[in-house]
Formats: C-alpha cells, sequence, structure tokens
C-alpha cells in the first residue's frame, strides 16, 4: 500500500472538527447548540451581490483572467481609494478567498524550511497553509493581559534567523479582536525595512474597527512599498463567505509577477462569485453602518456578561468579531466536548473553539477558548449563560 | 528589499503568456485572432445550471461544508455509477477545480523533492503544481509516431527510484487527445501496485471519447482501490470552466483524510458555484450527444485539413479536444510569435500554443503546437488554411 506524504501526515486538523461528531450527538439528543465556534457571520449578504447573480446574463460559464478582469480590479483599487489606500489595479490579484492569497504569498516569498513570524494565538489555518508550504511557523506571544497587543519589538528581533522571510499579521485579528495602531504597524515597518523582510497583513476585517477607532493598513505606511503584502477577501465584509473571493495587493512589482504565475496554474478565480463581488463593491455605507452596530451591541453584551462569571478573563475586542477568554479550567478541549456530552440548560448548549488550536506554542492556551459574537445578543446571552452555569459544576 | 522565493521564481509560465502581448497587438492592427491556443470551449453550458443560479435563494452566500455537502456528493456519487464507476459520497472531495484537486493529492501523497512520473507531452499547469509542491516531475516520452500511446511499461520501470511516489496520466490526454486502453490502464495498475506508489488520473475529458470508444476509468479496475485519486471537474463535462468546482476521488480512506485536511485549511470550495454544479448533473444525455458529434465532426475537418498540408504530421485525437501537431519549422514559439506579429490571410490570422510547454524534456516538441478545436468547423477550415499558407512562406 502506497504511503501518505509527511507533509500530509503532518497537516493540522481544525481546532473545532473533533468537536463536530458530539455536536452532531448533542443535536440528536435533541439539545440546542448556541455556535460560537465559527466565523460565519448570521448577517445577510447585501442585497445587490446575490441579485448581481440572480440576472447573470452568461451563456458560457468561462474563465476570467487568471488575475480578475481589469474592470473588477479597478472597481476594487476605487474601493481601497475610499479607505484612504491608494493602489493600482495591477497591484490586485484576485484569488480564490484569502486563503489563496495566502498560500500564493507563502509561495512567493518562503522556500521550504524558511520561517515566518506569527504574533500568536493567530488564525489557526496559518498553520494549514504553512504545512502545506512546507514553510516554519514562529510563534511570539501576545498576552491576554496586554489585550493581545503587539508584543515588544525586541521579542521579534530574537526570533529573526537567516530563515525569516516575513512577519504575518491579522488585522483586525482573529482571534484575538485586537486592532493594532499606527504605531504599532510603523514599528513593524521598522523591523521588515531593517531585516529586508516581507510584511503580510490579513486585513480581512478592515471594516470591523470599533469604538472611533481607524484601520490603519500597511499599504499606508510611507517607504513600504516593497514589502508589504496585503491579503484581504469579500468574505467577512460583505457576510459572502461561501463566494470564496479574496486578493492580494502589493506595489512590490516583482511579488505581483510571481504571484501571477501561481495565479495562472490554477487558471482563474470563480466566475460567478466575481459577479456578486463586483456588485458588492455597490453596497451602501448605511448598511456597514448597521453591522457595525449590531457587532458593537454584541461585543457590549458578550464582554459584559463575560465580565459577570467569576474566575473568567478576557480582552476587550476592538475590532473583528472575535474574542479570546481564558477561563478558571485547565483544558478547554475538554471542556467543549463536556459542554456538547453532558451539559445543558434547559436543553441548551455552546459550542465554543478551545483556543490551543490558535497557539503554535504546545501548553499555551490551554484554559482559552475563542467565541465569534455572530448570533444575536439574545442568543449570546443566553449563551453566555449556559458557560456561566456550566462552570459553576465543571471539574477538569 | 525583500527577496522572492526560489520557487517563486522557478515557477513556471503559461506556454501562451508571452504570446498574448503579440495578439494583443495583433487585435489593435484589426487582425482577427482564430484562437486555436486555448481549452475554453465555444459550447454552451447547460441551461439547467446557469438556471440554478438565477434562481438561487440564498439570504447569506455563506462557507458550504470543506469537502462539499453530502447531497451533492451523493449526486457525484450517482452520476459515477451511470458511469460504472462505483464508488460512495464518502470517497468525494469536492474542490475548487481539478486543479485544486491535483495541489491536494500532490500534497498528500508527496514530499518535497519525491518524484512523479508523468507521459508527456502533458498539461502546462502539471509543472506549475510540481514547482509548487516542491515536487520533481519525471518525464516519460510518449511519441507522435506511436499517436501518443502509453509508453512501454519498462520505460515507467527504469524511471522508478525511492523517491517515486506517484504516477500521473490524463485520461483522455490533454494535449495529446489520446484515450488509454482497458489494456494500458491494466500494465499502469500493475506497475503501480508492484512499486507500492499512487495512480493519479486526471480524467476531466472522461465523456470525450470518440470513434465508439469507451473510456476506462482507474476506478473501474479491480485491486486498486488503495492506490488510485481520480481528479474531476465540470470545467470541459459542462462548458462551466469558470464554475472551478471539480473534486478529488479515492477509496484510499487514509488519502481522502489526509486531502481533508487541506480542504479544510481553506474552508470551502465556491458555494454558488457548487449550485449551478448540482444542477448540472441534471443535464440530459441529448446535450453531450450534441456536444460530442459536434467534436468529432470538429476534430474529423481538423484532421482532415491538416493532413493535407505537406510536411505536417498529426496524432488523430481520440478523445479529449486536442491534437498535438507537427509542423515542418524548427521552433514553434518563434512561429506562433511571427503568426500574430507578421503574418495574415486576408487580415486574418491564428493562435497556437507552442507544444514545447507541454513538455519537462528540454529541447523535445519545438517543432510542435497544440491545436484545440473549440471553434465551429467553418472557422477551424480558415484557421487551418491560415497555417497552410504559412507554412508556405514561413523560414526559420
Amino acid at each position: 500500500m502506497p504511503k501518505i506524504s509527511k507533509k500530509g501526515l503532518s497537516m493540522p486538523e481544525s481546532p473545532i472538527r473533533k468537536l463536530v461528531p458530539y455536536a452532531e450527538n448533542a443535536y440528536k439528543q435533541g439539545k440546542t447548540v448556541y455556535h460560537l465556534n465559527i466565523g460565519q457571520p448570521d448577517i445577510k449578504t447585501p442585497q445587490v451581490a446575490l441579485d448581481a447573480v440572480r440576472v447573470h446574463s452568461l451563456d458560457i460559464l468561462a474563465y476570467t483572467r487568471s488575475e480578475g478582469s481589469e474592470g473588477y480590479r479597478t472597481k476594487i483599487a476605487d474601493y481601497y481609494a475610499k479607505n484612504d489606500i491608494h493602489v493600482k489595479h495591477d497591484d490586485i490579484i484576485v484569488t480564490t478567498g484569502g486563503s489563496e492569497a495566502l498560500l500564493f504569498a507563502f509561495g512567493s516569498v518562503m522556500d521550504v524550511g524558511d520561517e515566518v513570524i506569527i504574533p500568536e494565538p493567530f488564525y489557526a489555518n496559518y498553520n494549514g497553509f504553512s504545512t502545506s508550504s512546507g514553510v516554519k511557523v514562529v510563534p511570539v506571544i501576545s498576552k491576554i493581559e496586554d489585550n493581545f497587543a503587539l508584543p515588544p519589538i525586541e521579542e521579534f528581533e530574537k526570533l529573526i534567523t537567516p530563515k525569516t522571510k516575513a512577519i504575518l499579521i491579522c488585522n483586525p485579528g482573529n482571534p484575538t479582536g485586537y486592532l493594532y495602531s499606527k504605531e504599532e504597524i510603523k514599528k513593524l515597518a521598522n523591523i521588515v525595512k531593517k531585516h529586508d523582510l516581507f510584511l503580510i497583513a490579513d486585513e480581512v476585517y478592515r471594516e470591523f474597527a470599533y469604538d472611533g477607532a481607524t484601520h490603519y493598513s500597511i499599504l499606508q505606511e510611507e517607504g513600504l512599498d516593497d514589502y508589504a503584502i496585503v491579503i484581504d477577501s469579500v468574505s467577512k465584509r460583505y457576510s459572502m463567505c461561501g463566494a470564496r473571493i479574496g486578493c492580494l495587493v502589493s506595489k512590490n512589482k516583482d511579488l505581483i509577477k510571481t504571484v501571477l504565475k501561481f495565479a495562472q496554474a490554477r487558471l482563474s478565480p470563480p466566475t460567478l462569485a466575481q459577479i456578486a463581488s463586483e456588485a458588492a463593491l455597490q453596497t451602501p455605507q448605511s448598511y456597514f453602518d448597521d453591522v457595525i452596530e449590531e457587532y458593537v451591541e454584541r461585543r457590549n453584551v458578550l464582554i459584559e456578561e463575560l465580565n459577570k462569571i467569576d474566575g473568567v478573563q478576557v480582552a476587550n475586542p476592538k475590532g473583528a468579531f472575535y474574542c479570546i477568554a481564558q477561563l478558571p479550567i485547565k483544558n478547554s478541549d475538554a471542556f467543549a466536548q463536556w459542554l456538547l456530552e453532558s451539559f445543558d440548560v434547559d436543553g441548551e448548549t455552546v459550542m465554543v473553539a478551545p483556543a490551543a488550536g490558535f497557539y503554535s506554542t504546545p501548553g499555551v492556551g490551554l484554559n482559552q477558548i475563542r467565541i465569534a459574537y455572530v448570533l444575536n445578543t439574545d442568543s449570546l446571552k443566553k449563551a453566555v449563560n449556559i458557560l456561566k452555569e456550566a462552570l459553576k459544576v465543571y471539574k477538569d
């Protein structure tokens, strides 16, 4: 029998995958499960995007250009201009979700055995893309006590080796909800320039900045044109996770030329989803105002309710729609499973994402969970109450 | 300035990419260009698939399961059953085109430095996926004199090393149009079993088998369950290249479990395109009968006309919609460029794909081109006439 590759064997599983059978069992038992575990928002996709697909006039569902049509990329550039980010259409390669943009970025700047420094906790799939690219993630720990702010720049410098090729941040952060300040971005800019590294910023949650804070993109930082690579996606912005449309943006011409070769090998991003995504750019500002208002309300309820629970520590998120909560338990994997298997309040329970999967350093984050506030406030209150009751009786 | 990776630098360009500016210049000069260079069929997408998207009832364009919905995969299994291929829904992972299925297969069975044996000429993007996976393509040459039949099995055995992990075939073949016989598949089955290799078959042109020949899938071969990996796609079958939906099929449970981890890392295949692709499975047989009839007619016209040209040798394709033609020239790269730049018949010229890009062995195929017969017979006749006139005057 032929053998699976070492790479395949070492591909990580999604942090919640092993919980899925327990969730399915809970349904079978008739339990209601509040899903705090996933980043699939319940917010409606803008009508203009859904309608654009309904009225499509295609006879042949053909390939588009590998880099996306010039028309669509020009409109994306206009969107960035409105966000005070000044790029041209040929600085943009349309990708199949932010996922593919990350894979293309990794492939274009790193060879097998090279290293990328990432503040942890970080989006769990960065591990998958690293494994699949043969690249080593070097984590720098950000702390819940600091609200997951950027770790001191000396901590990064300690980790830089000849194999280090890039620093990757997620801003605002999944799973932390942390929004980097302009000063923090400037610190990162200095270090990548000093050490000739790429700075890759996953900015898919750009719009989700709260409390009057403004998102500062690495593309806005002067002198960073050769270093900055932005990963973007329509998934969260327009609640279109299933479109699988994203893009990679950089003013580094050699980088874009290289990314284009990866894009050509897979021929084209999905055509129908590009129609929806191009139309989504017409979404009125009122849509975002409503969505942001909704998320702020949810966050406020969530954090307030979590803070009422004895022994729970939570970082107050300034962006995205996640938070990391530290619980008075030893092992959140076991706790998350127990919630689904053995606990309920009046037939209702919650599913959470154990946070260990968001860390690369073994043994860190074991007492933490990630909560996605993608439910309405009533459901959130009920869900947090279930957590509260659960923590009263849970023993690990 | 940070450096592009070696991998990025060595990613191959598409064989026709460097011709694109010459084609654009030809348009600017007012020339008509017949495109024999691409695999984008002019055949209409089945109405049922286009309509399914028009009437979608989604409020939220959400992720699907990473492996595709159970419903869709069950229907795919039914489609295979109709083709006398017996698999279950959980032997199938839905992918973003056949491209992603290939990447997942490569990642799951090969580590960096491992080798895959591929009969050449082969689909040029296999080079891109190999480079991006850090895998080495070991070509075994199939010959135009043999109509590109399977090379003698001894030729494969000579190339097997401890690093060899798989043999990859495309059946029917792009760019050769060759359809492997049952006997040839059995020979390959024996060799992979003897040497514990995976057999990966790109069967995206399954329906395009002509002259009463029947396609024989590696999944139909007994005793091959642990070894066989099929790459599939809706792109050509339903003329839906822009959907970007394919699948990977294998009865090897460990393999499927591994592929699923790659699929989870990128979250979900595109949702809208899955709606279209699921509906496409209802396409009536008459659609395929018409399409096959059309392609056979095109092939007959093409091959007949090519054979009339002095010094042109062409393998008669039994499947897919490509052929390789050997021309009385030295360098088809230069010839293809010259056709666009400096030649026309009454303001019309042709764009062809130089065949060298479909070979991995340097210096082979320099006098060959790939022709995709994706134009109607009238256009094909005109295009071949232009080639004929061109060859009368061309000097390299």
